[in-house]
């Protein structure tokens, strides 16, 4: 952040009074520009006893496999967000289950929380950010080629907890990055 | 925002292709500026019968009641955030324990989320933004006074959890803002 957003004048990093943290403060307008976590929601989703898996159009990671996940945007829940990015990355319908996995990753600044979800029916197509949509057996799985680290967690966990028959809210936090690639 | 924060020169609001909603973009260097949903992270902490209040000491809400709690920061994670809160709205050392509520308010882009906690020492005494600091039973908590509605939420579901002698995350959203004042 070079510039304020607000008025355009140039922005110096400094604590401003009563705070505790530098923060890029406007030397024209006082705006405090403060920059926060991104929250990312996702979707496992299944049919019967395969889950919905995307394989990514796009950086990072093009190639990929992912589940159907993306940044939450403004006035949504975080719900609404996972049911939107299974839409447009899967174009596929599904019905919201609980909160799976919820992935604090401070190195970039992100939260990655996953739900549980039921396909509601066959008629899903990949989106454009996507080269593939399909559903996966856990045999199937490609373990070596999934995009993230958070949700390469997000399915172990989900095959661990199914062969228990018990499903629970794991939560996490991946504090350094995978050696090799950013995750 | 009226400038791009990256090169100063003005932003129009427009639809960024392969995008579906409306985002401020660089006329200049086409910079992107998205905004997204900040996460709110606080603590219930627990001190044998009783549990931590702050009175707060800024707007809004100035002079209601509600738990430590605030904008996380970024590189650090949401129990990070509980601890950070804590210690600067109630000077007050705690243990975490497990995510308690999660609350979507999608009408200020904002999601709350509570966890439990346990008071490590009665050494604690109120913060920059608080006008006090104390442990209140359930028949004191000042219900007419409370701060936000997510805390309202939190208090009425761990009491409830507490008789029922079992604690488990509530996640909901609140949709619709209170009437009458901001929460």
């Amino acid at each position: 952040m070079n510039f304020c957003s607000h008025c355009g004048a140039p922005v110096s990093l400094k604590i401003p009074a009563g705070d505790s943290l530098p923060r890029h403060v406007c030397e024209q307008c006082g705006t405090i520009h403060y920059q926060n976590p991104k929250v990312v929601v996702g979707a496992l989703a299944e049919w019967e006893d395969k889950i919905l898996l995307c394989r990514r159009a796009i950086e990072p990671r093009y190639g990929f496999w992912t589940l159907p996940a993306g940044f939450m945007e403004n006035n949504e829940t975080c719900g609404e967000a996972a049911l939107r990015e299974t839409r447009e990355e899967a174009g596929a319908r599904i019905e919201l289950g609980s909160m799976f996995t919820f992935i604090d990753l401070p190195h970039i600044s992100q939260i990655h929380i996953i739900y549980r979800a039921r396909l509601l029916d066959l008629e899903f197509s990949p989106g454009e950010e996507s080269l593939d949509a399909i559903l996966l057996g856990e045999a199937d799985i490609p373990w070596d080629d999934i995009a993230f680290r958070s949700i390469d967690y997000t399915l172990k966990c989900f095959f661990e907890d199914r062969r228990k028959g018990e499903f629970e809210l794991h939560s996490t936090s991946f504090a350094i990055p995978s050696p090799g690639t950013y995750r």
